[in-house]
């Protein structure tokens, strides 16, 4: 494909919006026409992100006046619950463009989940309706049909392509899962708090939201689909004094006579043509550093000294595989364009 | 006490070291009379470390020639299997200094777990009769008694402070632990290593020894001891993006019909008269940040959303409590001291 | 002096009040009976600051019902403007507390030169008749003898130290002080904004305010003094990602005939008795990470390629020698407690 | 073009040779047939930066046995000295490949300046006469024209973009250069130095070689080759805690009459064309934030408060425009491609 879509970035200010422009106007099929951040109204980007000046963006706008059906795609930004609001007003308003959510408003199928981890009532629940969950790896048939496209949480990512595989072949039980989470700083967003001061969030590391974070809710969801059990799961997060990258160590039962070489091979198995995901060769360890800035995951796995168990681990750059790289990679399999086409950026390291 | 001691710190040019005499120096009853650190041999530590300049303490030598019948107390910060050459020659050589030993040569009781892990047979296993593991909480008597102390790791200085008196109390599946570790890089040592450049492991996180750390073999020794069970330990260590600090979480199987009150309850009762562990109140986060620079090692419980589990945190610096502060203060302990005599500085935050 | 006096400590939730707390509580003459932080008022001091946990300090309380004549000293650690009507109330009150103030208010002594630089009107400008700048090394007398104390800035603690004793013995061109100043991110202090965030702060480096910063109102006005010549003056602060710590890079013209071994035998001379200020010998770097923690200000001096200029280097804790440690080196002097009471920290590296 | 060349990259296993892959093999007109690594030879790229795993690399291998003649363009990552050996041999065995240095080999005209910073004789000074300074956006006939092309020091990048405009148009006094300069820690390389571990570099910040360092010799001789005038400069370099980035602060003495506007004219009208440099506008900060993984340089202009001076802030990613990026920028220039190929990669922020 050659054409150029038109895109609005709705949340520009903020962190995820930010790594979306970055990867986006290198993107030959993107135009964006429109990017919104309310108090920012009537600046130019650079005056939100200096290091966007001197790209060709439009200026920042209110989301009040935009002509949802001059728009081919709408990336979403913003935060939950004002997320859902905008998309209903758009889904109401025009049949034109898709909608590719970055927040939590379409991640959770049932509305009383949603309700019961984010405080809300949903303001459209039927919209779950036309909205698919954005797992690329996992979910390209609803992908490419459904109108809204709801990535899944960063930490989601990186657990879910790690682990779906194991509870689709009944490897694990999934009733036992043990997740412990570890994220930069980005992760918490670009809101002001005192917990990720550089002074305070540098030279520290603390858990956090411990039996509590939201993204437990779309674990339990999405392994308990294909299980085809109600399942709690263990999922403990940590912050750690760094700016991106995600990794989490899931500390697995293994179903009886199972091994980590059967783990092995189906996480092999399941990604040897998957252009961002890399299961890498024995005994290599998976770090954030080794995807810095990239749209891949790397998994591996490990033996644990306790019999019948094993380790995985996965590790992602938070702000592009989980989060803008994948809305991209999504908006790719919406328009059925080449999937890694703008996201084949090299991880940067040091 | 008002009585100086005379003390030797071998392996002066090392971060346990130069913690070592960060706090000796200022503790009223030692008097450094002897440091080594051989390649230096002839420096003042000014040289070895700047920010002792200024601070009146000998030069540096080698160890070679030190008349040890002279010294009251050895501190041992060298290596591993240089540590047990040197202790079993002064333990030849005279009945006079008592040995606070840093390094991990002392601390298995096993001559084949030693072997095992560590991977030479130990020159001079017979001194385990004379050793006592420097768990200070939990072993004061052996302390007091013994000629070698032999200061745990830093991670199971943190690990076993948090979970022996749940082991103890029968609280817990000891046949299911899962440890999952975070360290700052002053955990790796002063030697040049390509991953613990800042450019490295600045801005990253990375497991490593999945399945294979040496301080497993501590957690299993110890809280197989108190439980009368010979155990496997899953213990999972990652390094973090910083330079002091230590967290681990544990994720932990709740024998039938106990819950994290219990778990509570009997933290709290062992450790309510310590000057040196703090269990917080319910709901609050342990983090390395609430304990850098001091000897405090911080504890908290919390509650697992999967059914029959409760996960336990606890933090501290790991060249503090984790080792030079946990040294002096078993010195305190060995010589009739008051136990936080030095070792009463507050935590350094931000 | 074994007597305990009493001590308040207001804006104790910010950071210069947490060092000023953590040295302060383990010096044997201070009692800290009263702490304010308007916002948190009968919080426990662990709530804002939980490394402070388990530390005997009383609860944050308001500013508004102190009795101040039951206090020795206030040790005010508020925001400028703030500062100066608390003091004035004091002073018109009682006569007892003397005030150890680390704001900028009482820092300017001519009030036109305190608006230019700081946009209010000072609302007592007499005050200024009863305070001393507490620049310990340079003013003893003053800070002996005057009710209030005013600590200098943090920058111009370093630069003063550096730059004064060359001033004074007119060995530097004070026309053309060129100031390159660095600093961790806990300069900009507690309140919560974009780019101290640790996602924009870390990673990076920054000039900021260049040619504005009111520190420079300080530079101009000590140095001026001592040169009896109105100056100005290139101070150019870079924020650096870290914590802690302050670096000044003074690029210096000197007078004809003047070299380089004359302003290291100048600055020898002047601190080879101070307890805090260590002239590095020849050729070694000054940094911050040797000073951590510490109430040191290391100094050196370094020829310049281009002849007849040289360049001096000093470094310091910011919010110890830059701040809460030089209150309390001040208040020693002032009640006349030995001067390092409460101040031998040796610093924190790693 | 659409043609791939032929290119080989020694020194692969350093910081540069890894950006110059990351950059390189996304460019549409290189192709990486050789990667040297001495002693890593053998192995694949992933072992030595487990980033790039995945990407489509030769293996590593010695610089022995390479085919010179089937080579379009050498790019040269290797220490200085050991460069100027391999250049001299491909040099003499055949005409074909251009070759873009990014040692220190070929960056200085008079061999007596090479050895007198570098301390060896050069061992084939004749070669300066097919070699041109590789500053780009300076020197692009020099840099077409000549078959080694020799960029210049990551430090001389950002100062010389600054600077040279300015001392063309005799707008500052180049006899009194005060160039304060901040680095990342990778411009230390990825060797092995205790300086450079995490611990030591990290939460600290420290000057180095002040007076001494070898960029200074860059700088004083494009200087002063375009101001006639046989200059020394005074170069005062920082090491901060941070992985990329460098940024300089010039403190400049205008000649009389000049003004700061009179500066930001002349690097308006030199620049506004240019891709990769960009002047902010006025009062904006630059940082190396702005510019983390992409090949820009950004600079501003600020009043000095001491009359008849001026500032001048430039910052530039050190791995990408202080050296493999602008190297890609000279193999376009060399080869007729349009100059930005290959570069147009976005900052990355946070």
């Amino acid at each position: 494909m050659s054409q150029k879509l038109n895109a609005a970035l709705l949340g520009a200010s903020g962190y995820t919006g930010a790594d979306l422009m970055r990867l986006g106007v290198r993107h030959p099929n993107i135009d964006f026409t429109v990017l919104t951040a309310n108090t920012h109204a009537g600046k130019p980007v650079e005056e939100v992100f200096p290091h966007l000046g001197g790209v060709d963006l439009p200026q920042l706008q209110r989301a009040d006046d935009i002509n949802w059906s001059e728009l081919d795609v709408v990336f979403c930004g913003l935060p939950h619950a004002t997320s859902q609001q905008i998309v209903s007003e758009i889904v109401k308003s025009t049949d034109r463009p898709k909608i590719v959510d970055m927040s939590a408003d379409f991640r959770l199928r049932d509305p009383a989940q949603y309700k019961a981890w984010y405080g809300n009532d949903h303001v459209d629940p039927q919209l779950q309706d036309i909205a698919a969950y954005g797992l690329t790896e996992h979910n390209r048939d609803a992908i490419r049909s459904k109108r809204i496209i709801a990535c899944p949480g960063c930490y989601p990512t990186a657990t879910l392509i790690a682990l779906l595989p194991l509870a689709k072949a009944s490897l694990i039980n999934v009733e036992a899962l043990i997740i412990d989470a570890k994220s930069g700083v980005t992760g918490a967003g670009r809101g002001l708090k005192q917990n990720t001061l550089a002074a305070e969030a540098g030279e520290s590391l603390s858990p956090y939201a411990v039996g509590a974070h939201r993204h437990t809710a779309e674990l339990e969801q999405e392994i308990g689909a294909v299980s085809g059990k109600e399942i709690k799961v263990n999922f403990t997060p940590h912050l750690i004094p760094m700016s991106r990258g995600e990794l989490i160590t899931a500390h697995l039962e293994l179903e009886s006579g199972k091994s980590v070489n059967d783990l092995r091979a189906v996480l092999e198995s399941n990604y040897q043509d998957e252009p961002f995901v890399r299961v890498l060769s024995e005994g290599k360890m998976p770090s954030t550093g080794m995807v810095r800035g990239s749209n891949t995951c790397v998994i591996n796995v490990f033996e644990d000294r306790i019999p019948g168990r094993a380790i995985v681990i996965a590790a992602l750059d938070n702000l592009v595989k989980g989060s803008a790289g994948q809305a991209l990679q999504n908006f790719n399999v919406a328009f059925g364009i080449e999937e890694t086409t703008g996201l084949s950026q090299i991880p940067m390291f040091p």
